[in-house]
């Protein structure tokens, strides 16, 4: 990696700083250890690096702060880490034009502050927003909690900087609400994972902070009920901001004593008022064993915040990431305590209801320790049910390296080979992100 | 086109179908006539037609009422003309799932009221939403009024089943509301005018049926503060439905008479509830010289209405559509008047001011006679300000043929090169839709 030095950006082989560069938060081991890590500050240090790197076959792995849950930003033998928390900043909040710039390390907490202070707010609020960046959001093209409502990632992109393989950089979109200039190439990086690209800068939607929610914590004595009651909702023309479904084997994590309670909770956030929220809880409790709505909403979620902890207090937890027809969610959830009883491992589902995207998390044997056969098989099994359900095996982490087999499954070989050209258009030499995603 | 006959395809070579089918509503008119038109019934038959003009080198435009305002569906000599308004039925309404799954040649608004049976909608409501069809609404990636609040086309595709150039036949996306299983290939197909592949048929999101809006019509003396209420509405925390901004050349055109009443109306519908409607009508009334919110909303949203028919009494319409940054609005319509001063042609400024979308109207000599020179070159200053400004050449209606050089210059020779590239890796031996959009 000497032709670094050439490049005038800082990096590092330190043992150390390589080992803190080499994982996600996946769990997933890469073969050896990364080469080297640069850390570029400008967007001119990002291209001089991308062209030493194609000149040179180097390949590399672009990360923000390393939150992925697939693999994605895992680095292995001899690559490049190219580490982008450096560039950083909010480079622009433009309240009446509804937009915001920023480079791509902006942790996306950060920009949703920097809106509130004008009155709006950044929408997309995956479960990592305190820690992850922008960038690491778009190359996932992550989800969150309030995207029932207000959108994915994709849905707040309106336009990109791109560094490409060569080094060259090109920008996609645009800095306005609407348009259709030529294909969606701003569409294609959002979500591709590091693969065609790097991003280096982004304009971003913001809107109009909505009132404050409402929110409604109703327990049901079965997962059908609880399902039943988020497709209600709909019916009901009420759109949630977030409808966050736990199961049996969730509340059972956090205190088993909830079971007297129910089996299945469902939390719901509204933001259109005070009637809206009215009928949300009116509609929410049919069938119900018990709905909660006064008090504080801290409290009210503290179920749904707890749970990740409780689970992890079991053993080592890998966060499956599923999505089907939302009139599919019930059977999903019972057929995921099915393969959980046949594998004897304990799976624990939570979903973003509003959008038939669950969470199963499966309990794979202490941490530190391998994960075992039956961990793999029942993830395996799970994705396999996805598909027959009509659904998808990401809902919105992305496939990153333990889905590659799925990806192919789920979307048929000749999508799948039309993908590779693409692939190929933007990175002939396959520097990037090799091995993940496609 | 004698080897149509081997695909079972009905198809037509009668001088009044050719002529039915050649042009679409730019005006713009291709050399010569086309070959052929067939009517596909079944996704089977385009499968048929595709892979025999593939092999014939046939040269292929596919559309559906023929609406586009580009020329993208404008049929010149020899091309074989893909009518798919016979592939119209809607084949599936999910409320539980909250899709709809539809071929391309349903009309829109039969969708929206199919959608309404279930207290859902299809939101994107572009004004030709009558006439037009949900492929063609994809391929140009329509936008509409609505769409300030809930979201232009490309929001609402979830999948896509395509048929490529050789006849192949292929699923994007996913049945699901969320899912990011590999590159966005649905997302490159909406806006793609036809060049990449044939949709024959969409899986489209559905939402629940707002309530009911609030209409507020509201007078101002000049643009600059009409474009300013409609920036304080966000700065309010207000996400109106709709907002629509005439200029005094289309105030003018409507009646003469209203120039007492002032230089600019902006047209405002909010579906928050009556709280927000009240809120809206306070904003709205800084420095207007009328205000209107009682009474019928058709009324008030009459002179939006006529807009476009008083107008043509004017002479021929060329109807132009750029976006800027939503701050730039003002600038953008006082701009294109000194335009209009400059060449002597009129031109009338609507504009979604909830997006920054106008549609300069340039009234281009009388009906039936050629284009001036004069309105062509307006129209060439017109895309010149919108980059100026920061803005794009097409806000909502594409490229077709009319802008191809404008796109070019709009995101440069990098990413038109890559644009290209993925042309060719969908349609090799570019037989689909030529000539336009790239």
């Amino acid at each position: 990696m000497a032709w670094l030095d050439q490049t005038g950006v800082q990096w590092s082989t330190d043992p150390q700083v390589l080992a803190e560069k080499r994982l996600d938060r996946s769990g997933w081991e890469p073969d050896g250890s990364p080469a080297a890590v640069v850390f570029p500050r400008t967007v001119a240090d990002v291209q001089a690096v991308l062209k030493g790197a194609q000149e040179t076959r180097t390949k590399i792995v672009a990360r923000g702060a390393g939150t992925a849950l697939t693999g994605a930003t895992a680095a292995g033998d001899g690559v490049l880490v190219l580490d982008l928390s450096g560039l950083n900043r909010i480079l622009d909040v433009r309240p009446a034009d509804g937009v915001a710039v920023v480079e791509p390390g902006v942790i996306t907490a950060n920009l949703d502050r920097a809106a509130a202070a004008h009155g709006l707010r950044y929408a997309p609020d995956p479960a990592s927003l305190e820690l992850s960046t922008i960038g690491g959001n778009i190359a996932t093209n992550a989800g969150g909690l309030r995207c029932a409502k207000y959108g994915v990632t994709r849905d707040a992109v309106l336009g990109l900087d791109v560094v490409l393989a060569g080094g060259e950089r090109i920008s996609t979109g645009r800095a306005t609400l609407k348009g259709v200039a030529g294909y969606d190439l701003t569409g294609l990086f959002v979500g591709s994972e590091g693969t065609l690209g790097v991003i280096v800068g982004a304009t971003l939607r913001l809107r109009p902070l909505p009132e404050p929610t409402a929110t409604i914590a109703a327990y049901y004595p079965d997962v059908e009920t609880a399902a039943a009651a988020s497709v209600a909702l709909a019916e009901a023309r009420i759109q949630p901001v977030l409808a966050e479904l736990l199961d049996q084997a969730t509340l059972d994590a956090i205190d088993p004593g909830l079971r007297a309670t129910g089996s299945a909770l469902l939390i719901v956030q509204t933001d259109g008022g005070p009637d809206e929220a009215a009928h949300a809880a009116e509609v929410l409790a049919k069938g119900a064993t018990l709905v909660q709505s006064a008090g504080d909403p801290a409290e009210l979620l503290k179920a749904r915040r707890q749970a990740l902890p409780s689970i992890e207090k079991l053993g080592r937890p890998l966060i499956e990431d599923i999505a089907v027809p939302r009139s599919r969610l019930a059977e999903a959830v019972r057929r995921i305590g099915v393969i959980a009883a046949r594998h004897d491992v304990p799976i624990c589902t939570l979903a973003h209801a509003g959008d038939g995207n669950l969470h199963p998390i499966i309990v794979a044997g202490a941490h530190g320790e391998p994960i075992p056969d039956a961990a793999t098989r029942a993830a395996d099994e799970i994705f396999a049910l996805a598909l027959e359900l009509g659904g998808t095996v990401t809902g919105e982490h992305g496939v990153g390296v333990l889905k590659r087999a799925w990806l192919a499954k789920e979307i048929g070989p000749l999508a799948h080979d039309l993908q590779r050209q693409i692939k190929a258009v933007f990175d002939p030499l396959g520097i990037l992100n090799p091995g993940k995603a496609i």
